[in-house]
């Protein structure tokens, strides 16, 4: 796809109150962050135990290995008088069933209620009707996904990476690092941020001499999963300190694959970076209108982890610096948004895709028609 | 009374909103809080010159022991820009007289206004319309108690545990250990915790030994006090450690109460837990919708006070670590219901006194009608 | 002008809202702190490289040494994706241009928009309309003031003083010390204490035998700026902690302006005190409805500043002291009206200014007529 072919379109960006106001969180809550698939996290951290206690948007969660080894998600809250569960800090102790350490209500691992004692005598109570609540779950490409309120399956909403997740075998990777950050700014301005390298020259010195930022393509271009390639510079074989491959080549890749690194979004909390010899991911969680926690992981072949010496290091140490640099402008972005005199300004053509992701942001909350038209740029002060 | 006769009616639990809303908060602050007796502490706390500055649900208080030596409450804000009279670390300074470090003007410990500086050219100004604004108070058993609205006395709202105040001579008691925590919990929860002990096989192993839970009555089923005697198990003197006696038994108790503890609940502020050798109070006040500050006092005989040797820390760190117990549970429980998905559960026979206390909040709020009827069970996510 | 013909009319003193409620400061800060002239600072404190970011009223802005020698004021924000421009840690690094550190865009130092890289293909882009927001400012007597929505000229505003910037050569004079505080009160009840020395006697005794406070007088009792002298105590040259003279004494005053000090309120952010010897001024900016940070700048002849052995130490000293005196009062005064009981009470003839003060804040907030009249003073709990 040519560069040249990109257009925003004349669009603007989002106004002031998308990244401040409390009305607008809260209308992502109900339409956006209970219906759309969302990574909670890749199945080999979910607790060697089969338990995995979890806050996700502010509510209490636990991901559990059933006996039928099906990962499922229920409330964390007890049917009774509500306790959580587990916390936690207390993963290693539990048994094969969830006892309620209030009263001792007792789940088995498919979140049925098998026990409740001194509940004998309570007119019309039987246990079948206080199961644990169950959150929709998948397991897709080694990740766990959910969704509060699906319409319709993991599977569909990923089938644009599906390619993707083949060709790199995703579903076969382990994490060989992983970074944490807590970014002073809304989660918008992160997936606005990692959808266009116009920002690369200035930004990022050492990602610009990797991967040039006028090599860039988009190969999906609209709805809830967008991005594309990014050629990498003669001589270089991955994103890395030096530029040189950390591990070893994916075999599945063709010629291409090779020679590029392609960057996902996953609406509304995934970023995908695939490499020829790894895989990074963003995982992002809102912690308020103006913070956002940021999980960073490092995907690598089982056979590269094994091997001695292997060394994720330079290409941690060079996302590492990236990322900062990232969340640097975000920052600051988010503070003179915050600016009671900001008024948004032009998208130019190299930002095609953060006029693509905010169209289908707008969409998914039901603005897209008043808000995409007719930007402001009237002097204001 | 047996056990077998109490029913919680098939109640279920409080919803969310009752552990989580502002508007909740606000409703209770007129409705309970400015309309019940409260427990402020004991009289021999409240500073020997005479003079305690306190803060009460936000509210800038003073009590003071006028000159005929009766305790009274007054707003600690003076009638002319509203300076704070007395500060919590100024104690030790004060005269005779309260005088305003702004401006000088001067109160009597009966409240009345003394002198005003530079005021005698004010057109219509009389010291007599510039008192001290009070708040209505009383001494009994040995505590000060206030209500912003009473509508009946303080010895009418107490005369259920007339008895015990008697019996256990709480007013000549002294504090001899005092513990304070923080609870990240909404104060109704502690109420609900401390009015059953269907949790105390599994929360408090070592209390459960020392009063099993199913020797447990009610006493008091309605109203705004409730409560009743739990049975020591052979070989058990009181409360404590080893379950040792930690005083000298009092001598006013009949045979039954010097082999039993009872615990009352107070609407909306204290617990009161009589044991054959000491009594306990909990004092709480509200901190935020999800934070209840506790002040525990352990009062003892003041012959045991005195005497050589006495050492109240088997009894002290018994509860403690029961405390701790509970307080662990309480957080749980309000994390769990915070979550936007918890649907209340219903009650155990062995919870009828949790249950009591709900009706009597809601009666409070004026909402029982709505409320306690047709309790939720439907699957919900 | 005699101190007895002093009137506060029978004012009483604002309610407890102006300093406790959200929708008083949002209605503050559309109807006094965008329109009306405020002190920014000294134009010798705004950097040496001409550029000087600042936060205001939780505004981002920045000040601008022009090509031509003007300061001027900007948004510090980027137009085209919002990002701050400067940070308040890097002034050191700007070049002559202001350069976005996101996407390059390149602003000239009079606001103009010089460079947009890849924004040449976007439909009707025209750099000329990207310019920064400017906000109006004005330097005068060495200091800069802004006002985002001026109905007259800063000159305007500031006639009323303009004798005393001339007399005490204000423009020329330079800072020799600072003081900077973060008061817990409401701005106004600084303004209000600044307005009377009532309660100097009981607050301030060093400063009482300086300038004995039944020898002030007015000399502007209505409007954005009040105040008037203090007669110096005989033997006393200036304010300080011997109350000997710390400068040279000004040569351009006359004999009565060498024996008194006088106090002025530049509503809403500036106090302005002239001494014999130096000018003292205190910067205010609201930070939220309980704090107030102070900028406290003592301003002494160049003369005085680069003579060996030049000691500002006690003018510094007295009033750090007499600042703390000050903020403990209104700290307490603060938390005396926030109490729900607090009822306003009665000024003295001595709070003849606060209650001009009073009367100008809420004529700015079109609210005069409703709260002026009829105080209460019905007893109330």
């Amino acid at each position: 796809m040519e560069r040249n072919t990109r257009s925003a379109l004349g669009q603007f960006g989002l106004t002031r109150d998308y990244v401040t106001s409390a009305a607008v969180w809260e209308q992502e809550s109900t339409q956006i962050f209970r219906r759309h698939w969302m990574c909670v996290g890749r199945i080999e951290e979910l607790g060697t135990n089969g338990v995995h206690p979890f806050t996700w948007e502010g509510q209490q969660l636990l991901a559990v290995c059933g006996d039928d080894r099906h990962w499922r998600v229920f409330r964390n809250v007890c049917r009774h008088r509500g306790s959580l569960l587990v916390r936690p800090d207390e993963c290693g102790e539990i048994g094969h069933r969830l006892q309620c350490p209030y009263h001792a209500w007792t789940y088995d691992r498919q979140g049925c209620l098998r026990a409740a004692p001194n509940m004998e005598g309570v007119p019309g109570f039987e246990t079948q009707d206080f199961g644990l609540f169950e959150i929709p779950s998948a397991s897709v490409a080694g990740f766990l996904w959910l969704n509060f309120e699906p319409t319709d399956a993991a599977a569909d909403f990923l089938r644009p990476v599906d390619d993707v997740f083949r060709a790199w075998q995703v579903e076969q990777l382990e994490i060989a690092a992983e970074l944490r950050y807590l970014v002073q700014a809304n989660w918008k301005l992160l997936f606005q941020n990692y959808s266009e390298c116009y920002h690369c020259p200035t930004v990022h010195p050492a990602l610009n001499r990797l991967t040039p930022y006028l090599g860039s393509a988009n190969e999906l271009m609209s709805g809830p999963i967008l991005g594309g390639p990014m050629q990498l510079a003669a001589g270089c074989g991955t994103m890395s300190e030096e530029g040189k491959l950390v591990g070893t080549p994916i075999a599945s890749l063709d010629a291409a694959q090779q020679r590029q690194v392609s960057y996902y979004t996953l609406f509304p909390n995934l970023f995908l970076s695939v490499h020829p010899d790894y895989v990074l991911i963003h995982r992002l969680q809102r912690i308020s209108v103006r913070e956002t926690e940021v999980v960073c992981q490092f995907l690598f072949q089982a056979s590269d982890r094994q091997r001695p010496g292997f060394e994720p290091g330079p290409a941690v140490r060079f996302w590492d610096l990236t990322n900062r640099q990232d969340w640097e402008v975000c920052e600051r972005t988010q503070l003179g948004m915050e600016d009671v005199g900001y008024v948004p300004g032009p998208y130019s053509n190299l930002e095609s895709v953060v006029a693509a992701f905010d169209r289908y942001y707008l969409e998914s909350l039901g603005r897209l028609a008043n808000e995409i038209h007719a930007r402001p740029n009237a002097r204001h002060s």
